[in-house]
């Protein structure tokens, strides 16, 4: 039923699937943005197990950040990922799913902080970088290479980059041994022609390096799933998803419906099903992620969702026309 | 910022816009499928002056359906659009925005009840019909051209329509008088590729006989802006909204984010947001339309939302993987 042209990568058709795309859940990770990362143990494990379950590849159970940063008494474990933390989660029990953490750019104390692969059940490290920061994410890239880690690239709030800066970015992340670079629409503001435009540009990268590209979204125009969906038509191999999108303020891209997408047999709906219906959508009234007016106001405007979050975190929430004034002026 | 390559219409830069690009708005007629066309007077008024303000082309105010079909006992007044009913919200405050109707196939009494344009208030006769129900449309636009109606025709559930009778559909409605055919993705189940194959045949019946193409979206999978965005790159000329997504089970595009996406100037956002927080966020407890996991089960199993609404009106609401496995069967 699919006529479309493709121009890069093998992508294409929706009633098929391509063996080498791998889905990775954050929920846990940008859900943290929304609870400072204070999950109980018991909702981490049923992610864990519900994302095993489900055949998902990767998980993301948080950050790797700084605990002088970011203070312990005020930020939970997953801001952390200590590995006495994930080996409490995995115990005797350890699945069949990778295991991703975080380090922000400036955030990190990744020098000390992650130990050799060898003595860690993390197998990837997802460095997230600002464009300015690129320098600090090259040496995050080689450090976390040496001891031994998968590595990928998150470049942040790309629709503010200027363009001729972004190919330079590229092409210096091109020449890393960074094994994937994320397309991330930090602030929820891109079409689906405009991650056509990025993907075309991103996909040079990938042949000229032999690099994966990967694709994460946010939901503030209601378009994180079919921007994800169009990453996946152009090429991408490495795309993020979240229970009930959870995450920060309009959340991401659904992982159960990249898994309907996907029509691919080894991943699996009811797992992940299960699991939004008894430890995600609960925390939702608490949480207050998704789809909401001050968010789709941000996007549309490209700017960062915080002043969104803290709308709707007052009693202003609701107000909807007195943001809309205040962030049109 | 646009590299995309658009074979059919002459659409594209999303930065422009198009001025032959029409919106119409739908709330008070797929809204009226949540609560029997039941919307008190000042709701439908408020509406009816919003879109005015925001610059929006048409607002359809409900259905032209019979009485003797749908009980007005148990059917609001915009079951029926009765000429009394659409004076009382005009008033003598006719305002620069057109009046649409739906008239469902086999479900009105056309013949009767649409009146010579000449006493009418009413713009537009939109004529709805299931495939098989084309000889009927077809006569049903003759009725309403020949009383001096401009007429549209949704061609509903395509999704589940066989490609050598919609074709031959297709074909059949090009040679009638009416202005424009609606693709219709009654069940929320269409991709972008989908949406694009299905425009490319559309379009080719558009230039055939001299047609406009609309899009009538449901958000089932989230899609409903995405897919609108994506008619409208292929040529689409008449897209439908509604304030909040207001429409059945998922709902449909949000009219407040086509506008925010459209960039032509004579659309406002502002009026439309006013009145989602004034008259329908309000309706949003008792009415519950919008994304919800049951309306997204049945996108994916490409069948009518109808037992997904009835769930989410049941007590068994949130046992989604309850309502999961009874659809698998």
């Amino acid at each position: 039923m699919n006529q479309k042209q493709v121009s890069t990568g093998s992508a294409g058709r929706w009633v098929g699937f391509r063996k080498e795309l791998k889905v990775l859940d954050c929920t846990i990770r940008d859900g943290g943005l929304m609870n400072s990362s204070r999950f109980p143990d018991e909702t981490v494990r049923a992610v864990y197990d519900a994302c095993a379950d489900a055949g998902i590849d990767y998980i993301e159970l948080g950050y790797k950040n700084s605990d002088k940063i970011f203070s312990p008494d005020a930020y939970g474990a997953w801001r952390f990922c200590k590995e006495d933390d994930i080996n409490r989660i995995i115990g005797d029990n350890k699945r069949d799913i990778k295991i991703s953490v975080m380090a922000d750019a400036e955030k990190s104390d990744y020098k000390t902080d992650i130990v050799p692969k060898k003595d860690s059940n993390i197998d990837l490290i997802r460095i997230a970088t600002y464009i300015h920061q690129i320098p600090l994410a090259i040496d995050m890239i080689k450090d976390a290479t040496d001891k031994g880690y998968e590595t990928t690239i998150n470049l942040m709030a790309v629709s503010t980059v200027r363009e001729s800066e972004l190919d330079e970015g590229l092409e210096m992340l091109g020449q890393t041994p960074v094994e994937a670079i994320y397309l991330v629409d930090s602030f929820g503001s891109l079409y689906s022609e405009q991650i056509r435009y990025m993907m075309a540009k991103y996909m040079r990268i990938a042949h000229e390096f032999g690099k994966e590209i990967g694709m994460h979204a946010h939901n503030n125009l209601q378009l994180a799933f079919a921007n994800t969906i169009e990453a996946i038509i152009d090429g991408a191999n490495m795309v993020d998803g979240t229970l009930a999108g959870l995450g920060r303020g309009a959340g991401n891209c659904q992982l159960e419906m990249l898994i309907g997408f996907l029509h691919n047999p080894k991943y699996r709906m009811r797992p992940l099903l299960n699991c939004v219906e008894k430890h995600i959508e609960p925390l939702r009234s608490k949480l207050g992620w998704g789809f909401d007016y001050p968010y789709m106001i941000t996007g549309f405007l490209n700017r960062h969702p915080k002043s969104a979050i803290e709308f709707n975190d007052s009693d202003r929430r609701g107000q909807i026309v007195n943001f809309y004034d205040e962030m049109d002026k």
